[in-house]
């Protein structure tokens, strides 16, 4: 599985309650920053085909935000920690991780290790403040839900496996499709419904789009890290404005930090993007990304190759995906220059493999027997109105591990071969003794 | 695989040329019997869809019916068989198969290869009428096809491998669900089209609806051997016949032979039978069928409990399949007896766990994302449109046998594990020898 665990969300039907045809009641558990993003695409949906959604969450979330106009409700539990705390923890979570590239082959996995048990240390405690807290605990359990729909990456109910996580969910939504993925053998409850957040683009904001048409036959860049990295250090942050300066297109980027010194004027900084907006823009050529899986299918979905600077997590992985697709070219955060730079946008944008590459994915994207938006909502449905989808759950699940391995059987078999053959061999020995014994007789006669 | 190959059809690329979003011309090479009545409803949706489909057909051909009115062009290659070789060839097929249930163990195995190369032969046979028709095979490369429908059971191009078969086609097209089979994993270019000729069924001829109406409460049973069998020994016919007499339902049954002596009031015995529309009378309590899948499917689709009695191919395995989800009771033709049969009819009759089990694999069969022929459609379409699906194709077809099983990555490791050794071995020898000899001549001063 590497890291694409991050990528998944888990539906556990959980009570006994629905009308057929009519409209469910979803609790969902989600976690922070993009995946909530492309959660709320789903929630969004499930909405507006009248269901009830009651999303769980903690006073310090960050990007949750229950007080933006929706027609989601929002349970908020009171956490132990601070939006502040949630913030440190998170920012220093991505600096190790950036941090892990400089390190050496063994500290890797220690250092991995570490962030993964912090990581589910955090979730622990967020999931004590919930189920610990009797008066919230009831509140939900008298709402009769029909179905949860969880980020897998933040699981909640004791310490558990991925085996025993796997084994518990009815469907499992992953954020990728063929386009991403590598054709490999999966059960028929995991359905792939990646670029679900994605749609055609919107105009831009007046002076956005004024910039963009200024660029003229050039065509323009787009530049972002993500919705978690908005900063770099001062000197990283020249190193890229330089190489930016340098080329022939106008460059939008997302950046929150001191603007550099070595900016150039064919560059704009921006607090916010809007990015699949942006990557849809006939003008756009490239996409410079940190590989998270929502700005990649907005780049897939549009068609646009990409300079992939990934910084933790996933997003190594899923721009190696890109790579050997032909989309991306690769560059390290640690060690960029901005000749290493300019020539991957030269290359992305000039070699015109990576832009015959990026269209081919978009048409796989594209050409779905369902819109991956409709599919997930459909399997959503689906495990309301079935009460699950055990028909879809492999028999696997339910066998120990000796089973699994047929090491049961295996033993049994060789048990038989053994009794066989110590039974074969004593009728040998008893018949040796007794047609042996008189010549042996006569011998001694 | 077991026998499940035998229900495939397999979509192979083959032309360069398509116009996308137009029309398409698809080749098809078919199978007989209630495969041709399978893969048939595909090609009439195809027509439908304006594409143009041509099907080769042997000159000797059984079911497929070259001069019935239907917008599917037939192109006729004359065959060294007559029709009568075809038919007698398969008779004995199905007769032999049937006494394998009285083989022993050993027996069965050799008698299931001579049949399969007897099977193979003919294909091969008619394979050959085709390609070595030269002018036959210029006419059909003139037409420039986008796209080769073929029932994998007969495979045509040289001898080959399962394997090879399985990495040649772009889709595979399966002719179950997973109401029907066990859920495991499966490669993404696996289509499950399972019930695809399915469909509400229509009013039925007077006299059949009167006779139906007749039973009162008691409802109708359904019976047919599908296309293959119409005929019985006359014992077992009248074995059958006389369980039928003792049911309070009434009975259609589809048989060619005598009629049997034993043959009650409420059986009614026809040449042929309107299958699906009789499935799907409200009258209907049970379905007593040897086991093909397009049967089974039809049962499924109106949530009627089945009597099976397999005959041969991939029928016992259906069988099994529906009596382990609860809606069927198996019955062995060789050995059945009037009171077998009684028994097994009440019980699918009579125990409501049955009626409720085929309801439930109905609900799973008509819950899906989209309609089986529409998928299947869908994914022909597909093929044409992209000439190919290779992003659905996993990388390990290009592997060999060592590569697929890691063998070369093994065994590189080893040789560095058992160089590393040597090496140190030697140094070790080497160090000991250099140290152990001023010792050894301080012994011998």
């Amino acid at each position: 599985m590497s890291m694409k665990w991050i990528s998944v969300l888990l539906l556990l039907q959980l009570s006994c309650y629905f009308s057929p045809g009519g409209c469910g009641r979803v609790l969902v558990w989600p976690t922070e920053y993009s995946h909530w993003m492309n959660m709320k695409t789903i929630l969004d949906e499930l909405v507006q085909r009248g269901h009830e959604v009651v999303v769980l969450v903690s006073s310090a979330s960050i990007l949750i935000d229950p007080n933006k106009a929706s027609a989601i409700k929002f349970e908020i539990f009171p956490s132990s920690f601070t939006k502040d705390d949630m913030e440190f923890f998170f920012m220093k979570l991505i600096n190790r991780w950036t941090d892990l590239q400089k390190d050496t082959f063994g500290g890797l996995f220690l250092h991995i290790q570490e962030m993964l048990r912090e990581g589910s240390d955090l979730v622990e405690k967020l999931c004590r403040d919930v189920v610990l807290n009797r008066k919230f605990m009831k509140k939900l359990q008298e709402s009769r839900f029909d179905v949860v729909l969880a980020d897998a990456v933040g699981p909640c109910g004791r310490p558990t496996t991925l085996f025993e996580l796997m084994s518990k969910a009815d469907i499992w939504l992953i954020r990728t499709y063929w386009d991403f993925e590598f054709p490999r053998p999966l059960l028929p409850n995991f359905e792939f419904v990646g670029g679900l957040h994605c749609k055609p683009a919107k105009p831009l904001p007046k002076e956005m789009e004024e910039f963009a048409q200024s660029s003229g036959e050039n065509g323009i860049v787009v530049f972002s890290l993500g919705s978690m990295v908005s900063n770099l250090t001062e000197e990283t942050a020249n190193v890229i404005a330089s190489a930016l300066a340098q080329i022939p297109q106008k460059v939008i980027w997302r950046y929150g930090g001191k603007k550099p010194d070595t900016l150039g004027p064919n560059t704009r900084l921006y607090e916010w993007i809007p990015q699949n907006d942006l990557l849809g823009h006939p003008k756009t050529k490239a996409f410079i990304t940190h590989g998270g899986t929502n700005g990649i299918y907005e780049a897939i979905y549009h068609g646009i190759p990409m300079v992939g600077i990934p910084l933790f997590a996933d997003q190594p992985d899923n721009i190696a995906h890109m790579q050997i697709k032909g989309a991306a070219v690769r560059l390290d955060l640690n060690t960029i220059s901005s000749t290493g730079l300019l020539n991957a946008l030269k290359t992305v944008i000039n070699d015109p493999s990576y832009k015959e590459n990026a269209m081919r994915l978009s048409r796989i994207q594209h050409d779905q027997p369902m819109k991956p938006l409709d599919r997930a909502v459909f399997w959503i449905e689906y495990v309301m109105r079935h009460k699950g989808a055990k028909h879809l759950r492999p028999a696997s699940h339910d066998l120990t591990w000796f089973q699994y391995h047929s090491l049961d059987v295996i033993g049994f078999l060789l048990a038989c071969v053994a009794t066989a053959m110590f039974v074969i061999m004593k009728c040998c020995l008893f018949c040796c003794q007794k047609f042996a014994k008189p010549g042996k007789k006569k011998k001694g006669e």
